[in-house]
């Protein structure tokens, strides 16, 4: 079978085209409903917090592929102004101000529903070319998303369990993987789980330095868990990869096909470049694998992708 | 007394400079420790959540002033490039793309410890120009406040309770003000919290216009709340205004009082330019004004302020 | 005849389609020639320039219209870090850097060939959609452009011979108030010219304002000035208003028909937003109108426009 | 002599303090006035024209060192939305807009006069902090310089002349090379001049990929030519390298000493990252070394730099 034909046989196989609706711009979020939103809520029992974002600068993974650049933090108004510069503030009033300007995914972000298309094709079927025009995503822009990413948070630290620590670049998950995984932890991925895979990568590219963490090889998940992905119907998923799936992808020539099915097929919400080493740690700690988790992306209008700070809440 | 004499005796009276030691990067997010926040989690039963972030794009308030544009949002590649252009990628593979230019303060954001200062001081004591070089905040960086920032929150509807509806502009809120309206919700403001008030300010601005939202006059908390804000011990401090204070402020050639005080002196985390209209709607329909609050400032590196998409979970 | 039908007969009448072979990327600019340049530099005798570009800075006249900003200036490094700061320089070296985030459009500037499309033809009969992508213009890009701007300058002070000093919004500069200010002032305008016509509204606007100097009223080149554009040969224009045609438009409905028929059918570069107040009022007192004229514009690769500072010199 | 010593020597030595008056805000371009301006028009002879710059993409030298990213392009509205879009025009109107984010001293630029301190000093003399604070340069912006930087330039080819081609990196430039190869071009420098020095090192770069070229080794003036820079009242100096003085620095532990020198003591104009190439290869075959050259930079207002597209016109 060509790529191609793999690719077309996963997409009919797993599509959820229709089935929240034709006007759907929520896609695999709908599995996280607010019953489910509540029950996770009994998971916070310490209060302890995480943030699973990586710090937003410019010593981050980003090397200039396609117009990517780490962000550009630079300052309006600073301290140095405000006591020996002259604001013009009465009083002894003193203040400094920021500005950024950042590509929406070069750090710990979500793909919106807009960010993948297959044969010009995005969620639910509609054509690439009138969803996401020079002026954004006009249809499932992320902002749709913006009350809806709290739920539960499972982490499946496969990094730990499959590869004693961290795996190797190139490294396929396969679904086997993931129920090892979650075996081992004593955790079961259910309906509108919001999928945390760890595959140690980020904490290597810590250690080692960034390399080619921004598109290079890396561990990941493989094409064959587009099922899994789609029977366990998850509201998301997300790694400390910067890529999800596994890097050189296992097709010929391919270029992230699993995103190519599961973004415009199942409508999943796919987060990249978490950090999940401080509440990994702490899960391996104490062996509770799942909490709450807050992850609202940044309501930019007509966006295909978000910053997020996701915090994962025990 | 001078409005000078009266910041400098708020200033005084209400400091928590040294409260958490010399150190201290957090302020009175010290105050939302582990016990509250597994308390405030029990506060979710229906798993309904509000996001509380305007929509983030070039229809927002600002104007140009101190250089603070609203966010330009711009596509690296799109559903036409993907469908009618040469994108380059194999088997039927499209994507999208997108970057952001903003002020950090512009939309629905926190002001960081960093933001204000008062005769030269940052907070704690520290001088602001050791903490707010041209390369950001290096000390109170809003990154520092990644994980903690999730907990109870209470809406005090002033808007609704004292204003019927919306308080005018000018209209300055004093500590009466705020009890009146715990009470007529049969709410208690409790140490750690998280207080979201309502002015109506921004219903006012979807009706008729964003005017001069950014910077002009607004109903807003009185500068003689100063005390409140500390005694109260809360955590955080949020409106649905542009500045969070009373404008015009209530001295003489004033700018920001009470933010001169609070920030600095008090090291109270202030959210402006909060959507509290959905959740107000809301707590008004089930008499319920306390609900899980996650609201996670983007971790960018030494920033003075974060956009910030809050989720009110009840 | 319907504005689509008189636009349709001037783009015919007026096209250069094809006139410099198919693989064109210069327009007329190709009318300005190497003798033509080397002639023009014959015009500088006094040896004095004037900048004919406003400053860049958030004082222009945008107004956040279709995402177009002021531009936004922020330092990375000052002066204030170099004295009170610790920018880690030995041996006393300081410095202070800079960024800029902008239009390339949003102030004195040339409108690329890329710019407007008629009926999804670009210049030289190419579709729109091969032209501009995503990713930029990757045929007739402004980099291109890059060493030709530069020949002989003709000042057309229609403000001054037809207005007595500016002429009001709405007012449409005809071929024969063209030819009057050219015989007025005693030039000729020829092939390869780059001809700058003041109407004195910028004038205006900096003593009363900017108002709606981006996009509202104003005077500027009636759609009847196409086949002088066209017949003169004149490699560029230029003027002092946002859009060098008369606004508003002449027809009904209609946006901009000149550009639709200038641009992309006679390739004519195109320059806005110019300051030609100094420059003018030099012209009035020795009644000399042409100069030599040096306004390269920025090679941003596959650049739409690009901002200028244009000299001229006499 | 410690480097500390020796900058202060000769900055001692070669300052212009004062030359041009205490409000002097142009330096060495005060020695380019009207009638060098047009004499150098008389240089004018074939009309061929070069530019002088790289072109602006993201394709550029740089890599984050200090916040420095390479020019990100980012399209507003393209041809595809033109044709498949609903861009929303009448008539069959299309257009295609763009914004731009980059450092102002990315690529081909000039170094502003607040670009570089010497012990908290600017040019002539004033306090660092007074010039340039978070608002700019406050005193030397480089809009200031808009009208004024066209005259005669210059090409000294001492990577021909002395390298054979190219000079290696780590090459220091003397006063002797700078002599021997204007004598081997038949040229003369003379006051007023903007003197362009090719090293090669662009060319190489061209050849072997960025590399290191953006702050590492390279060829580049000696902090030995202070005196000639000083002494032969050139208006502005300009190479094909990143920082125009030689790299590594001759001094341990040394930032960029000659900077340090003709910035802010002697008020020269610095040019890096031009593209010599063209210019140099004609240069070469005519044996004509001297020419028109109109490089006036974007008057971004308080600017320590600007981007710019400087034009040899033979």
């Amino acid at each position: 079978m060509t790529p191609e034909d793999a690719i077309a046989e996963a997409a009919a196989a797993y599509s959820n085209w229709g089935r929240w609706g034709p006007d759907d711009v929520l896609g695999t979020v709908n599995f996280l409903d607010e019953a489910k939103r509540a029950a996770a809520a009994r998971l916070i029992r310490l209060g302890v917090s995480f943030s699973l974002a990586q710090r937003f600068d410019m010593n981050g993974p980003q090397n200039g592929w396609r117009r990517r650049t780490n962000p550009v933090h630079t300052m309006l108004d600073t301290g140095l102004d405000a006591v020996h510069g002259d604001q013009g503030f009465p009083h002894g009033f003193g203040g400094a101000d920021d500005v950024i300007a950042m590509p929406l995914q070069c750090s710990t972000q979500w793909d919106g529903l807009g960010h993948i298309f297959d044969h010009g094709r995005a969620w639910n079927g509609r054509p690439a070319d009138k969803v996401v025009t020079g002026e954004g995503d006009l249809v499932t822009g992320i902002e749709h998303l913006a009350p809806f990413v709290a739920g539960r948070g499972v982490l499946l630290d496969v990094g730990r369990v499959i590869g004693g620590g961290e795996l190797p670049d190139g490294f396929a998950i396969t679904e086997e993987h993931l129920n090892a995984t979650a075996e081992a932890h004593g955790v079961a991925v259910r309906c509108g789980d919001i999928v945390c895979v760890r595959t140690g990568r980020l904490a290597r590219a810590r250690r080692e330095g960034w390399g080619d963490y921004a598109g290079g090889p890396a561990p990941g998940l493989s094409f064959t868990t587009a099922g899994w992905l789609h029977r366990t119907e998850i509201a998301a998923i997300a790694t400390d990869t910067w890529g999800f799936e596994v890097r050189p992808n296992e097709f010929e020539n391919a270029f992230q096909p699993l995103h190519q099915v599961v973004i415009p097929h199942i409508g999943l919400l796919v987060g990249e470049m978490w950090d999940l080493e401080a509440l990994a740690a702490h899960c391996a700690g104490d062996c509770v694998h799942d909490f709450f988790l807050a992850a609202a992306p940044l309501p930019v209008t007509g966006a295909v992708g978000s910053p997020v700070n996701p915090l994962a809440i025990k």
